[in-house]
C-alpha cells in the first residue's frame, strides 16, 4: 500500500478537506498514475453530499482523471511509464457478461466498479480523481493522444464520452439534424463533438444567455426553451435531441421537435418517473433512449475523434484548496464550463 | 360516381347493415379495384363504435383490402386490370413533406388520408373495404404477388405491415432475440415475420393458453406474463420486445427483459399515459418506441417478403351478414387470429 494526498468529504455534506489515503500495491495488470487533472462532475457533490444516500465515507470524488503512467505491473502490455492516460467513471467490471463482451462495461450484468464511492472487488472501497495518484488495471485505463491538453482532456473522461457515445449511437452526423438540452458540462461537450460530427446543431437552453458561448461552441442555432415559439417554429425539425439535464422536461412537447423516426435521447433524467403518452411515440415512429457514458473501447474512440477534431473541454482549473468554492458555483451554474482540479495542488 | 353495396355503420354504436355507397370516377391516377376480401381488425370495431368520439357516419369500415385491379385511369403506369392489389390504411398523402419524400407516407406532415372514417383532399369521406369496390390513386395501392392466396394477404396490408415495419426497423434477424407481446392479429403475424427474418422468437402472452399455436406459428418459446418468475427468467433476454397489446404494461418490468441497447416497440399503446422512469432506460442504454403501420414502399416490401417465406394470414372467412357476430368475438378474443369478410357476400 502505499499512502498519497487526496482531498475527501470526511462524512455526508462535510466540505472537503486535505487528507491521506492508501492506493493498492501496483498488480501485475495494474497501472500507477501520476494524476496530473481531475474534473469536477455534477455527480461528484451529489455523492460528496449524499444525494442518492448511500455513499461510503471518507469519500475523495472524481471520475474525470489525467495524468501519466508512473509504474506498470509486470503483464502490462498497453502501457510504458511516461504515457499520457486518463481515467473515468469505472475502474473495473466483470468482463464476461454480455454487456462486457459488447464492450458496454458500464452496463456489466455485476455492476461495474465505479472509479469511487463503491467496493472494488476485493471489497476494499475506491477513491476517486481528487489525490496525487491512482492504481488502475490497465483494461479501465485509456490513452490521451497528443493532440489533447491534460487539463482540457480530464472532463473528456465523464462529459466527452456520456455526449460522445449516444450522439454516434443516434446517428449525429453530415445532413442530420441534433439539438442539445442545456448547455453545461455535459452540453458544451455535446455541441463540440456533435458539430465535429458534421451535424447542424441547435442548443436548447432555457434562457440565451449563453447564446454567444453557443455559437462558438459549434451550434448552428440557439433557442431558449422559455419561449413557447420554440417548440412551434422547431416542431418535427431534429432527428436526434440529446438531454444533458435533469430538471423533468415536457417530454411530450421536447419528443414534438423530433423529425419521423426521431430520437430523444437522455443522458440527464429526472428522478421522479415521467408521464408519457405511447401515441406521442407512434405518431411519427419516434423512440426515447437512454445512455450512459460509454464503454472503454469507445472511451478510446472518443479522445482519438476529439484529438483529431482539436477539442477538449472549455475549463477553468482550480486548485484542489478551491474545491469547495468551486461546488457552489456548479449548484449556481457559474461555471464555464468544467471545473478542473490541478492535482499538483493537492 | 358509382353506386356499390358496402357494410356500414349507420351511427355511432349501430350494427352494420347493408347500404349503398358511392365511389367517385376513375380519375387519371386511379384505379377501380374489384374487392375480394377486407379483413377485420380491432380498431374496426372502435371506430365504429366511435370510441374515438369524432366518427363520421354513415361509417363503411375496412382498411385491410384485398382485390382485382377492374379497371385503370389514363395516366396509371404501375398496374392493369386483373392485377391482384391491396390497398391499406391510407388512401393518399401530401407527397411533399419530408415523411412523405421518406416513404413515410403514414406520417404525412399535413396528416395522411385514412381509408375510411376520413375526409380526403377533395372534402369528400373515404369509405373502406367492407364493400364491392374501392377507386384509389395509384399511388396507394400494391401489388399482392402471386405466392399469396388473396384472403390470407388482406390482414397483411395493416397486421402484417404494421408488425414487418418495427421488426425490420430495430434488426429482427438472425442472431437477434425477439419478443412479441400479446398473440392477437398484430401479434401472430410479428410471430410469423419474425421468425422468417431469422430471429429466435419469444411469445409473451398473459396466459399459456395458445401456446400450442404460438410455437406452430414460429415461435421458440412462450411464457405467461402472468408468472411473476417470467420477469425473472427472462431478465436481460431480448434484443427487440414488440408489444401489440394496448393494455397498460408494467413498463418498468418490460423493460428489464431487454438486453443492452434493446428497445421496447409499440405498435398498440394504451390510452392514458403511462409512468416511466428514465433510468430504467439509461441503465442498459435501452429505448422504448412507437411505430405506426408502415409506408407504401415498404408495405410491398412486406407482401414480397411475405411472398417469399409462404406467410399470409391466419384466417376465418366469414360472410358480411356475420360481421356484427365477428366483432363480438373479436372483442372476446374469439378469433384466430383475423376474421376476413368475403366482400362477394356484401
Amino acid at each position: 500500500m502505499t499512502t498519497v494526498a487526496a482531498y475527501a468529504a470526511p462524512r455526508a455534506k462535510a466540505p472537503l478537506e486535505r487528507t491521506t489515503i492508501e492506493r493498492r500495491p501496483v498488480g501485475e495488470f495494474d497501472i500507477l498514475i501520476d494524476i496530473k487533472f481531475a474534473g469536477i462532475c455534477h455527480s461528484d457533490i451529489h455523492q460528496a453530499r449524499d444525494g442518492w444516500g448511500e455513499g461510503i465515507f471518507p469519500m475523495v470524488p472524481g471520475h474525470e482523471i489525467a495524468g501519466i503512467v508512473a509504474e506498470t505491473g509486470s503483464g502490462v502490455t498497453r502501457f510504458k511509464v511516461g504515457d499520457r492516460v486518463g481515467v473515468g467513471c469505472m475502474v473495473d467490471s466483470c468482463g464476461q457478461c454480455d454487456a462486457c463482451l459488447m464492450g458496454r462495461e458500464q452496463h456489466c450484468a455485476e455492476g461495474n466498479t465505479q472509479t469511487y464511492n463503491a467496493l472494488d472487488r476485493s471489497g476494499e472501497p475506491t477513491y476517486g480523481g481528487y489525490s496525487t495518484h491512482l492504481v488502475v488495471t490497465e483494461k479501465f485505463a485509456v490513452t490521451i493522444p497528443e493532440g489533447i491538453a491534460l487539463d482540457e482532456a480530464a472532463p473528456l473522461l465523464c462529459a466527452g464520452i456520456t455526449t460522445y457515445s449516444p450522439l454516434k449511437r443516434w446517428g449525429a452526423g453530415p445532413g442530420k439534424k441534433v439539438a442539445v438540452v442545456g448547455l453545461g458540462g455535459l452540453g458544451h461537450m455535446a455541441v463540440k463533438i456533435a458539430h465535429a460530427l458534421g451535424a447542424e446543431v441547435t442548443v436548447l437552453s432555457q434562457s440565451l444567455r449563453k447564446k454567444d458561448d453557443g455559437l462558438k461552441l459549434g451550434a448552428d442555432h440557439y433557442y431558449a426553451t422559455s419561449d413557447p415559439k420554440t417548440f412551434e417554429e422547431l416542431a418535427g425539425t431534429f432527428d436526434v435531441i440529446l438531454s444533458t439535464v435533469s430538471a423533468p422536461l415536457d417530454f411530450g412537447a421536447y419528443l414534438g421537435l423530433l423529425r419521423t423516426e426521431g430520437t430523444l435521447v437522455n443522458v440527464g433524467a429526472p428522478e421522479e418517473p415521467i408521464s408519457l403518452n405511447l401515441f406521442s411515440l407512434i405518431l411519427g415512429n419516434r423512440s426515447i433512449a437512454g445512455s450512459a457514458i460509454g464503454g472503454i473501447k469507445e472511451t478510446q474512440e472518443m479522445l482519438d475523434f476529439c484529438a483529431v477534431h482539436g477539442l477538449g473541454a472549455e475549463i477553468e482549473v482550480i486548485d484542489a484548496s478551491q474545491v469547495n468554492e468551486a461546488y457552489e458555483r456548479v449548484l449556481a451554474s457559474d461555471v464555464r464550463y468544467r471545473f478542473v482540479i490541478d492535482t499538483a495542488t493537492v
